[in-house]
């Protein structure tokens, strides 16, 4: 369990290559809790018949959700796919929807993907030693297109409060997925 | 001169060890614009007479100081005294008290100086691959009390907006000096 004194100064390590902390624990997501947002549905069932494999974690440290505070932490998120699609985080919009967050790349490469309400739909890329900045309204997921773990350090207005609802009813407008020629971004076949 | 699109998605680069981007310019602090700062004035007037050295520099990246928004960057520190108390920042209370801070220490070693207007005053190690948490309602300045760069990753609400003018007139009720037994807090004499 992860306590800190948000009234009070305090210091969290977080290695600087693979984002784990000694201080604080990590929440985990692995397939079963995700398995319908992948689009390949039959991929996902056959994966799951044999394991059950940890998709990412990253850190909730407990920030109250109070105006001016900012929550923190990293993303772990590990290489691999479903069918042929990367492996992703849920992806959210934020319940307070004009507020942004800051992702910090410290290890491997991917693509955040990024969708407003009106549709509008962005795909930027994330790289090691890159800060990419989620605007204001835009709900964002990450995905990992390496071969090793993509790990992030994050930033956010702690009552920024997290809609994952939206993204679980209807899915994200695009989805990433392996080709021959790489990655590349489609309509996802699911989005309803 | 930085200008991004806030309305939308951009990554800016931050080198991981050093701190600098190759898109995004430095704000610099010399000496000569601080030198009021350090208790020991004359001190600083000697070195004057020979150089005004770079004390720390850090990116302003033209953030709309707008609710939702964050600003984000690195401030990198040098190493070095003015008399023997530690090359620092100017340190600032947010105008907006009630807003945080994240420092994330990608290099170096040093210390968070923080008080608050009722005159609480906390001290914090600023270590290689720690995030520092600095609450609401306190001023904050950096010390280097290494021998290398202090770089740090930090990320604020936007729209906090920065009072300079009460530490400047003030000061800090504690500062950071070299003593033969390494760094030592003390209250500080120029304290007003
Ligand atoms: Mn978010
Ligand atoms: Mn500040």
């Amino acid at each position: 369990m992860n306590r800190f004194q948000w009234d009070s100064s305090f210091s969290v390590d977080f290695n600087l290559q693979n984002g784990f902390s000694e201080k604080a624990e990590t929440t985990k997501r692995y397939l079963s809790q995700m398995k319908e947002m992948f689009y390949d549905t039959n991929a996902a069932e056959k994966i799951l018949e044999q394991e059950d494999p940890l998709i990412y974690e990253f850190h909730e440290l407990g920030c109250p959700m109070r105006e001016g505070d900012l929550a923190f932490g990293t993303t772990i998120l590990y290489p691999g796919k479903v069918g042929e699609e990367y492996f992703m985080t849920k992806g959210h919009f934020h319940t307070i929807l004009d507020t942004a967050e800051v992702y910090y790349t410290l290890d491997g490469e991917g693509c955040m993907i990024m969708e407003n309400p009106e549709g509008e739909t962005m795909e930027m890329p994330l790289k090691k030693g890159e800060a990419l900045y989620v605007p204001r309204r835009y709900a964002h997921r990450s995905v990992n297109t390496g071969d090793t773990p993509l790990v992030m350090f994050f930033t956010f207005a702690a009552n920024a409060g997290h809609d994952y609802g939206t993204i679980e009813t209807k899915g994200y407008r695009k989805i990433l997925v392996e080709k021959e020629c790489g990655p590349v971004v489609i309509d996802n076949p699911k989005w309803s």
